[in-house]
């Protein structure tokens, strides 16, 4: 397999000052990157998805929030705390669905309210250790998820993936593509199906992208082919990575995914959903309690477009995500290992 | 309801000597029309969906060979025929799936044959006659069918529709989109959702242009929202048209649909297939005998964009039809009524 980590989804840079990221909008067209240092610029990458992925998406923001508060002037605790509470709570509403983006944010925090009493340098030093911690444990749970996720496939399988929950989305091998890496590392010849993954083309622009830049045998689909290739039986498994597990099971990611889950319960495909334990929000009892980002209409009409492709004035409905409810879902796979129903009972562990 | 039948999908042009048609692939941008009068421009038309739908295609066609057998340059029926053959072959094979334009064709090959000792300019009048008659009865019959479509929707339903079965496909009101224009007529308040339908974009710059235009509140979504959407509750009843319909009630229809159908089935929605009974092929047994044409990867790649959506050398399959089996069809609605499985026996009628 071709090396994919050369490709730096997110990487903290302490020369610069600055939170490099690959800006995943130019993809597939140029590999550029960005380097951002204010607040204002980490928040508008992660609005406008110039990094996105749930687990890249809060990494983004763990070194943010630590190079936002080496700029911090402040001659007490309470100054730099007022300051950096603002900076978090401003980053935390980039982007609502993904739990990821909180979870780390928070962790932040924690570090600077369990150190009142330290000095200002110290508190930057321990962010800098806390965010560099993050990363280290999201790329660890990226490889564990792979490997009890390749223990469920067999050589040769097709799988189809939707969206993307690749290297790009994440650290290293990602969480949704991880056992298709490490399946190729090992000569698993699994035959990829990527929906493209309307409106923003994150299959079509990163997952076929990455896969076939890492030399896998990826077939790009548009979203409604999934029902014609699983009809022909092509697709053996589904896997998808997740934005926010609620306690019961149930599932946001991608909009789509639920119909894709919908379609492999009807052919019999099974459906698998992977993500670090982060991605499991304690406070949420069920899908009807996660809230779903609405994006600007035009990112269906016009963007990507030589020319609009839509007549002007009419309504579009364009959600970022949807919930897949627990009972379409064959098994989520962590870190921690295979969860299967009662969710309830197996997601506690 | 403002009046959608000036937009002219099909137009025969004795005086241009030319089938006029509205060019679809410039929608929603710009209404022009393109006057064909050779062979090669009504093949190139059909096969490039400048005219598309499969009504819409089957008129064109008839309408085409018309205009081609006034060029033909003969002294005997045979010379005639031989070449009226030859065009007839070649205008066939523009596309494989849709049955009418095969169908069509063969009620024009059927009326020179039927005619061996006439003229040729007799012949010529026979077919310009045949060809309004086969204009006629497809308008006729969309209005049939839309009547009794709409004796199965009730007033302010939520109706989902995939590709465009409407006025741009069909004559007059379309097949799918027929009882949506007779109910709103009627002020029946129906809240439609198009999806965009992937590659070609038929729902979000041709249903949602032509339903607009027409006054109907309609809402594009993304083929990936239709599950979202059919969760929230906001469908009732979904309508497609068909391109091809098995004497088991198999359907082939845009991409797609299959997905829609299943869909539709886990959520409880009623799902109608609506065309006229020239799109039952009594040749062919079930959906596994019907041809799928594959298109260029190209209109998933790049087709539309500013820049390639996709990366070079990578696998692209584009089928541009799905089979939908019989068993996730509520009824399929013809100009004769309304057909319930079994379809064996009812199709039959």
């Amino acid at each position: 397999m071709k090396n994919i980590t050369d490709l730096k989804t997110v990487r903290l840079r302490d020369d610069l000052n600055a939170v490099v990221i690959l800006d995943q909008t130019r993809l597939p067209a140029e590999e550029s990157y960005l380097e951002l240092s204010s607040a204002e610029e980490i928040w508008d990458a992660i609005y406008k998805l110039k990094v996105r992925g749930a687990p890249a998406i809060g990494v983004a923001a763990a070194y943010g929030i630590y190079v936002c508060s080496r700029q911090i002037q402040a001659a007490s605790f309470d100054e730099f705390y007022t300051e950096f509470h603002r900076i978090k709570e401003y980053l935390a509403g980039a982007r609502p669905t993904a739990v990821n983006l909180v979870a780390f944010l928070e962790r932040m925090e924690k570090v600077v309210l369990d150190n009142v009493s330290a000095t200002v340098s110290t508190l930057v030093e321990l962010l800098h250790d806390e965010a560099i911690t993050i990363r280290e444990e999201d790329a660890a749970a990226c490889r564990r998820i792979g490997e009890y996720a390749l223990s469920l496939l067999r050589p040769g399988m097709g799988i189809l993936t939707h969206c993307n929950a690749g290297h790009l989305a994440v650290s290293e091998y990602g969480t949704a593509l991880a056992p298709v890496y490490l399946g190729e590392e090992r000569g698993y010849g699994f035959k990829v199906f990527a929906d493209e993954t309307r409106p923003l083309l994150q299959g079509a622009r990163l997952t076929a992208y990455e896969l076939h830049r890492a030399g896998v045998d990826v077939t790009l689909i548009c979203d409604n082919m999934a029902s014609s290739v699983m009809q022909k039986g092509w697709v053996q498994a589904v896997v998808v990575g997740c934005d926010r597990v609620a306690m019961n099971g149930d599932v946001a990611n991608k909009i789509g995914t639920s119909g894709v889950a919908v379609l492999a319960r009807h052919y019999g495909i099974p459906f698998y959903v992977l993500g670090p334990t982060s991605t499991i929000d304690k406070q949420c009892p069920d899908g009807k309690s996660i809230i779903i980002e609405e994006r600007a209409p035009e990112e269906v009409s016009e963007m990507w477009y030589t020319h609009r492709m839509a007549p002007d004035d009419i309504h579009i409905y364009n959600p970022a995500f949807d919930v897949t409810p627990h009972g379409l879902i064959t098994a989520i796979i962590t870190e921690k290992g295979i969860a299967y129903p009662p969710f309830e009972e197996s997601l506690k562990l």
